[in-house]
């Protein structure tokens, strides 16, 4: 398994039915591209894609924020309980080789800004865009579906 | 101390001149008001802010991310060390009633989103601006000078 | 504030009236010997620590494991709001140069691994022994009242 | 997966010749019984878990300290990399239903301290014994053998 790749799936608990969908694609190809599957384990966008990558026998891997596994979403395989709230942010980013965002509100913003600082790529679907002092970031780097998106995850997942 | 106000200071330990002379005056302002200064305790920003607001007799809190208080810049008072790395950053912003961000980079990001995902005013000056799907987030509060800024920090503070 | 020495206080959420008097006795004399009080920021052991602090006007800071300052005891002047629950612990007994345990249960037992582990001295006013593989360890230095814990505390504070 | 029980082996970076033999048979007999192995990732009792379970076939899970998935030894599977340095060890008892601890220092008595505190059964192997007020503390579960230690963990695996 330690060849494998580990990708993060990040986005909102409360995503629209295209989100969702989009989450659910994204699970299922990283699955059939033999990666596996990191989230914060809970609702929305972590369920929709630890489903996808399940129904194609990935491993998906559900980093909670509270205090019991019972709270991971029903296709997140290994619970990792953290007790430590919203700073279980940083552990999914940094568990991960690259990062997938898709959607998402102030946390995922969270989570990008982790991600970037730690040089761990993040490619983004229908999320957020920056800028900085009136110019455009680019450090997001777009993608127009699941499989472009798990395409550029896969290639650019940093080595460490 | 237990009703003054706690205003977080966040932006990069590499500021422009401009910045850092930002970073100084907001920290004065926030003295000069009464209002107690938390931020990540390290360069930068953080030590222009810790520096302007000591010089106007007030109290500085550094919520530190490593193993040791001797990372404090000078300015600190109150050294928090809490070895947990970036995860800290929930902290600064948690610990706060309102957050000041001043330029920064991805490590501000990250506790941009946090502060916003909490319900905690985060005051902007030339700092990140956002937008989702196309479409401007206004939530970062804009001004313009550290005078603005301290005034909206104080006059939103979260009372919890 | 920065030559002052930090002395954490760490003990039980509902200790027996002998407890809530030595810690009240250790706060208030950690006081008057001005040293800073760093606590749990919650009740019993915490909040007797800091009440007897404040009365000798020293300054109380409370690490707090859940989101809101609101749960701070009265007598925190300080409240560090972390939002990482019992992983706060660590950031308690990391916060001082060294800690006075009193009675306590097991948050009690995994601070006093903590700072053993840190090299941070404990002073023990009775609470937890210890031994390994039959053998007994002495790592946690006793103290039989107050003022003794309190001299042991700032004789043995650590220099970082 | 999800049916399986998750059990943390927790122990010493240093430990004797003895105890990292036991370790490797806890390890196995954990994987031969179907149970998924949590640990803290790094060397010691840690490697040693991981190498025998490894050599059964079974699932290892090595919550990290530090910044890097590199630091997991090599036997881990799933490396997480939480980045908040010791703080990890709260994550490590919490993301099992039972612990066994074998040998371990100060960082293990941390640990020990957490699971008791959240209710996860300590099953030990040559560790610490803890009394309080001159009183023994029997919540320490002891066991003879690495198979009776594993038997023990998995009848008193917590259930959720």
């Amino acid at each position: 398994m330690d060849k494998k790749k580990f990708v993060a799936v990040i986005g909102g608990g409360q995503p629209s039915p295209q989100e969702a969908n989009l989450a659910e694609a994204v699970g299922r190809e990283l699955a059939m591209r033999g990666a596996i599957l990191v989230c914060g384990g809970l609702g929305g966008v972590m369920e929709a894609a630890c489903k996808g990558a399940q129904s194609e026998g990935g491993v998906t891997i559900g980093i909670l924020p509270g205090e019991s596994r019972q709270a991971a979403n029903p296709y997140v395989q290994i619970p990792i309980v953290t007790g430590i709230g919203n700073a279980r942010n940083v552990a999914v980013v940094k568990s991960a080789q690259a990062v997938i965002a898709i959607g998402g509100s102030y946390g995922t913003l969270s989570e990008i800004g982790h991600a970037l600082r730690s040089g761990i790529p993040v490619i983004g679907l229908n999320t957020w865009s920056l800028s900085r002092n009136g110019q455009q970031d680019n450090s997001i780097i777009l993608a127009q579906n699941a499989t472009e998106a798990v395409n550029k995850a896969l290639n650019l997942a940093k080595h460490q």
